[in-house]
């Protein structure tokens, strides 16, 4: 604890911000399967979709003091991601930190935790993704962490990774392999076009998957 | 488990249609306070409202196979009841299985689970009441059963069962009971609209149901 | 169990008012971070927010007979604070009882319970904070009572308690210390708009607050 | 609500003894993973295993009067599984229904809610499988029904149906196919003590089984 | 926050030491079903059960310190009685401070939080309830309050009100009514040993309690 | 998913073994209050308590085929650590499994997810931590991986790390880090020692911390 990382890798913008378009049901499959944060990460308001790059903050409970110092370390396409160090539900953030954040181009906050001014964030349309909503004040009193590898909602992010965010979740893409992820989801977003089209027209999936023998190998059988 | 029940009785749709328009609260009295699903099954967007027929699904955990098999099952007025073997919260179904649904008339889900692609099923006017919002993808290597009778969030589900749902949740009706439920829910409307009225005028419910002397009967004082 | 109080005190309608303006945070901040309901305390619509005068009612689980008893205690102004003798989310609340209220100029209802009819509820803009939305329906067998002190959602409300609720949640304020809290809290305000133009003119907290120095002491490290 | 059916059916004595020796994990997999109780459901004290036949209970939330008529119900052998109308955790039964139920000849008590008076029950050796340890007491305002079918945490029980009952949770078996599930049961546990051997012998899984080529079918790569 | 009162009342010691002999279930029911903690409040081990005088302490989440300050205000027969002022699970209470409590005579701890070293605590004999056991350390950084009134596990404690606890959980007395409690508890438990005996003797709650006539008129089916 | 790594490092044998010695609480404390698995994370029976070197499993959800893959990775010393791929609570471990890891030298598993047989576990003495006690049965239909790292109950953990279990609950310690954080976990211990000595003397935390002043100077008052 007491670690504040200043310099940080991020990945290409461009590909940040394709990877938000493509939403996070999509990123997630096309990174087989995994980067997802817990089902209880709720938006606070419906309707935000973005890509964005993390920046970490590992708080003490109750104790917002290093979303201070981590707002300091935020470029435009930013994102602040805060673990506390056990779990909390407390207001961590509200409606002055989200002016400071919006002030340096900040994009929005994912918190394992508590938010609270909510309808302010909402008329500003500041996105947050958080634990709860809870109006719980909090103390400046402990150091905790910026930019350091950290376990948010049941996934492991890293300073730099990609957040993609939308009405479904959170999902997290590691910086490494942000290109290759955006490449098979736009793969995906083009199959499934053709894919949609078909069951439009009423088309089963059993039949555009070719499931029937399968099930029938399986034992399925129709009564 | 490897069933696939093909003919299920359904009751009479005018009377479906009757009871959803009735909805949850008042079906569930009529009824004799039963047929609720847990209070965690929640709307993926407010305002929707729908009595439907019930094409019961049982589903491995984290293996939607079963949904492309139950969808062949669908007939127009019908909504899927999903039910994983063991607790679940994986998103089972997103904008494709949707539309497959829409296109075979089908008129929404009902699940124990999760569910994906939310902003496009609001889009699509898809209702949705699940355990969870979950983009976690589900794999087809397991079969399930489709058309059996199951429990579904505390509630006990037949196929062809009649399934009523809006924003206070779900209720399930017995096909057999249909009409006399119904039936009750009418009278009950027509004695609620009289009530309503007199509440309107500052009349209290200690009046209008003559409750002061059993009151006191029962010991209340007022100091 | 058993006892409704007739005649208790409340606040300034004015003082209630206005706490209602500052709203839940602002409040919360300033009686010292005391007073919040449990996070789990969710508004059925978002956008309301209202101060009012506490009309207790402490109801057994799964009976709602003393809803009625106290609608007959409120005035203009007042909201009721349900909470059950044991933990319960039943529907002790729906649109006949909230037409009654709106009859005598009550405001709302926070339960530490469930409510019904939400969607009926939010068309009337009958305003509820709750910790569930469920159907189920309860009985008038077993008396509770009205106007005493109780523990709702974990917080200790009595009787003309001002209770303060918007998106954030619920938090209520001890009447004799209510013009005291209201006096802190404009001037909480007042200071908070000042703050906010330096955030939007870019300023750090870190700067704004002087927090460097404090940071260095306990040893935080910038690598 | 409101019924009590006196004559129920139940399995072969020796049928449902034999079953309980067999235990809940081994009975679930030999009907076909079927049939578990949500795992919320704690034994009071550890090593209790029993076989018993159900005498059921839907009771209002915080009401136990269906207990004192469903002990009238109770012969030897059986065990009663409490199931309340809507989510409670009251302590629906304490050390005097239990002597109550011992002097009977009944078994225990299986109940989607609470218990109290657990270390009078522990000395007394009657076993409870129940959702919460918790003392508060209930009132006998409102009938429910004894003898009904009820969905239990999360698993349908018919009166008549066999449980089982361990320190793995519990176990619901259709009375109309004990004895079939009774030799599938045993089946397995024969198969288990020769495959017991094999593994305290040092072999693998992998090989007991013959999964190798399968697993490297399916993609299995070893790095 | 940041207050210690000094000198506390508290009640008459052998009234104290005779309500823990009757235990949680009996005095809840003698003091008119009230004064529960939340069921989640578990023992570490089971068999423990005392009568304790509550030295109260409100903490900040995940900050010990205050702790420190009470054990100074603790007397024999005392008992600390821990919430913090957020949802908390941190380990504020091991078996260090476990030693300085039995050195001056305390004899147990309340936490709705977190304790750790329970194996210690175990075989030193020190009977903690909690909300949970969980090794996280805590801080001492800011300061609470020490015998003041609070909300424990949802219901109201004042410093120096009895607590009685054992297996079933926690219940807390009002100073000024324990000697009262108590005489009812003692009542009660002798009716109870009356009953105990015609239970035993084989006789139904039906016709002990005149059940009979009051369910028929219920309106209660025997089929 | 889909790979097995089959070479891995582990830390010394005495180093591991001597941070188990320490305990959870005091190896957390000693690596700056890191490495903590969530407080849901129960034995299945208390007193165990041990050090242990990592083998990961990341398993679909309700699917157990990779426990047999990973345990031909296992060596004597090493403790299984299961994550399942989406929140699950099947019972993925019962007694042949368990057999198969005491004939290969393992001493026991972490699972964020079910176990079964634990009756016969606690006969075999094989140690479980896990978030569930559950018989649901499992697939083995899909593949996942083995000691790859993953986050279990909140936690990241790499194959190869130390693992720290006592009835606290479980932590992780880094394989690098292990021989660091021993040296100070064994410190600790000694200060510990002496601290206890002083507290069993009847010295007060507020005097043997020399709280006194700071505590002063927080505003702390004494009324």
């Amino acid at each position: 604890m007491g670690i504040v990382v200043q310099n940080i890798e991020r990945a290409d913008p461009e590909v940040i911000k394709a990877l938000g378009e493509c939403g996070v049901a999509t990123v997630h499959e096309s990174q087989g399967r995994t980067g997802l944060l817990a089902s209880y990460m709720n938006p606070i308001y419906t309707g935000a979709q973005l890509g964005a790059s993390a920046v970490t903050i590992l708080a003490p409970p109750g104790d917002n003091w290093m979303v201070h110092v981590a707002i300091e370390q935020v470029q435009a396409g930013d994102i602040l991601v805060l673990a506390p160090s056990s779990p909390c539900e407390d207001g961590y953030f509200g409606d002055l930190l989200a002016t400071s954040m919006l002030a340096r181009g900040g994009m929005g906050l994912i918190i394992d935790a508590g938010v609270r001014d909510v309808k302010d964030l909402t008329q500003m349309n500041f996105p947050v993704w958080s634990k709860a909503v809870f109006a719980q004040g909090t103390v400046k009193e402990t150091v905790g962490s910026v930019n350091v590898p950290l376990v948010c909602a049941g996934a492991h992010v890293n300073p730099g990774d990609v957040i993609v965010a939308d009405d479904d979740g959170v999902c997290v893409v590691r910086r490494e392999e942000a290109s290759e992820v955006l490449e098979k989801a736009l793969a995906r977003e083009a199959n499934e076009a053709t894919k949609r089209a078909r069951f439009e027209a009423g088309e089963l999936g059993l039949d555009i998957y070719n499931m029937r023998e399968r099930l029938a190998e399986k034992g399925l059988k129709y009564v």
